[in-house]
């Protein structure tokens, strides 16, 4: 057995006018100065520093994408595809995963301290937009002198990331893949985030951002976490999983009690995330992924059909026949936008029955289509 | 044009012991006294009294099913279906619909004064069952002298009900058809049931269900409404109707107002829902529909395949292509229960992508499968 993959969070922080750094500018106009992003890295940049792989986490993720933290023993949320010999290879690629900007897990989101008054920002925080997790993270990678990704790669609201860096910067991604995500926020995603905001907002903790003094709004964000789960899941996979059984029990409680398992499943999700995340995090997340449309923005700065084949950005699309969030149709269409544009694109539904975060679970076919990807790329 | 149907609400009270009745037994085996159920009818009950089409509402639903109220002009939610010359033809059947027990729209519920106190039961209303809502309709048929039903008609939780009397009464039902409907709630649907229960628990007006005195837990309610209400649409629907449009705006807002249609529509949906139903009515309904598990029972009880036809209950199933809170494949699990023990069925999936509430919306397929189906059952 060989010794897990160590990981440890680290810190970058600039638009720092104090560092006679100017402020970073939103999609919106508006203004964020002493912006912090939490991130980690495993393997090592190569002298010609093109060998990074910038890994785009999900909607409530962090920087942790792999190995563990000293002293502890939870992994990453993709260990099973990060490591040495692991199919986004740390022997070959530097890797790298940074925290959200607007996040909670260490990155400047809505509960950091604003520099202008010493307190949290709470809804002063100005809203951002996926545009501008990119150019946060943009700032890192030019922090550490790498200006080529050998490739991008993120999950749903990290797909989105993936995406966005193909239409701001297709100069500098060699490869790209967006995995269960959406080119844009269909009317039922949009709703399910709506519920989850209208959830904490009506609870009367949250009052209007400002709870970092006291009580956080724990129900509502409970209740978030409860929609946002369903959304994360499947019929057949909760059929698999909890069907009808009860809870503990023989008989029905006749009462309010959880008497089915998978309501004490999502209780128990619920409440697990109020410990981990901050609710108006929640908000300002959602709102961006929202938001997000990269529609031909995708294609309009890119390389066209007739551009040297050499300068595109090779694309492996992936979906899940069960996601039922950003069902296959929308993968599609990402597909067929970007084989408009005479982009290099493959495409793979993979079949699962675990619905939208199948690509959380560790299962064969996602490290084998990564690393025969990843590696086609390397003398290209 | 003709005069709009007439309908009026009426009230039928069993189980009082101050008339030296009965108190009803629940299925969980608490007792209630004074059992109202809110009812309505149209046509006219024959001489032979075999008449009688029992129409069965869904979760949230009342008696008032079709025409309009004396002074009003707001037609019931199958008016489109109920009058004469219609699909369910009142020149030709008794129609009667009652309001669920356990509701809050005229029959006896959570809301209603408990006469052991002089005060409403809140949660010391006993747990009702899709069954108990049954035997009380029975006592309502009972009371108007009808032993037999021409049909019993009803979609969603008014399905179930449908279900419920071919399990309990299978010598009472001539013909059942059971809309977009389901034997059992799947994990997905006692979860969305489960979300919408926690955000009403969640408000603290809710306080343990005694708000009857106070303010009632609006916010709470607001929220279940919304999770309920996009179970009843469908991805295709919610695309067509509202898309990515934006609200009043040419622009994001860049903050937590509602920026696409569909927010806003959720809203409203929430807010209207307020002023109609109660938030302890929809926690009981839900469970109700959660305990729900006629399985076997359906045929258990019914003259099996070598029995006498006439006596056999005629099925027709219906499904909508779109409904993801009950799926065809529920439908059509239900057909195979059926037809295994020999009962008449027929099953029609109609295209829609109106998702669940389909058979609410006024369309030309479902007044013909009813009125087809109903006038050959008439010589039966």
């Amino acid at each position: 057995m060989s010794q897990p993959l160590q990981s440890k969070k680290r810190f970058f922080t600039f638009a720092d006018p104090s560092q006679s750094q100017e402020k970073m500018r939103l999609e919106s106009g508006a203004e964020l100065e002493q912006v912090t992003l939490a991130w980690e890295s495993w393997g090592t940049l190569n002298a010609k520093k093109d060998n990074a792989v910038l890994l785009l986490h999900a909607c409530t993720g962090d920087s942790h994408a792999a190995g563990v933290y000293e002293g502890e023993e939870k992994a990453g949320w993709w260990d099973f595809l990060i490591g040495p010999g692991k199919a986004i290879d740390t022997e070959k690629y530097f890797v790298i995963c940074s925290n959200i900007l607007g996040s909670c897990m260490g990155s400047t989101g809505p509960g950091s301290i604003n520099p202008a008054t010493g307190k949290p920002y709470a809804l002063d925080f100005p809203m951002m937009t996926v545009g501008d997790m990119v150019e946060a993270q943009k700032k890192l990678l030019e922090h550490l002198g790498i200006d080529t990704l050998h490739a991008v790669i993120g999950g749903s609201v990290g797909g989105m990331q993936v995406l966005e860096w193909c239409a701001r910067y297709p100069e500098k991604v060699k490869a790209a893949i967006p995995i269960a995500t959406t080119m844009r926020h269909s009317a039922l995603a949009i709703a399910f985030n709506e519920i989850a905001r209208q959830a904490i907002m009506s609870d009367p903790h949250w009052n209007k951002g400002n709870y970092y003094q006291g009580e956080p709004p724990a129900t509502g964000l409970s209740v978030a976490r409860m929609v946002g789960h369903v959304t994360y899941l499947s019929d057949e996979a909760m059929r698999r999983k909890f069907g009808r059984k009860l809870q503990d029990k023989e008989a029905f409680s006749f009462g309010f009690d959880a008497d089915f398992q998978v309501e004490s499943y999502l209780r128990h999700q619920g409440s697990k995330f109020v410990e981990r995340f901050d609710a108006n995090a929640l908000l300002y997340i959602t709102k961006a992924a929202d938001y997000f449309n990269v529609g031909e923005r995708l294609t309009a700065n890119s390389p066209l059909i007739d551009a040297d084949a050499s300068k595109k950005i090779r694309y492996l699309v992936i979906a899940y026949s069960s996601d039922w969030l950003y069902p296959t149709y929308q993968a599609k269409e990402l597909v067929h936008t970007l084989k408009r544009s005479g982009q290099d694109v493959s495409f793979v539904e993979i079949a699962s029955d675990c619905g939208h975060d199948a690509f959380l679970i560790p299962e064969p076919t996602l490290p084998q289509l990564l690393s025969g990807f990843l590696a086609g790329g390397e003398n290209g």
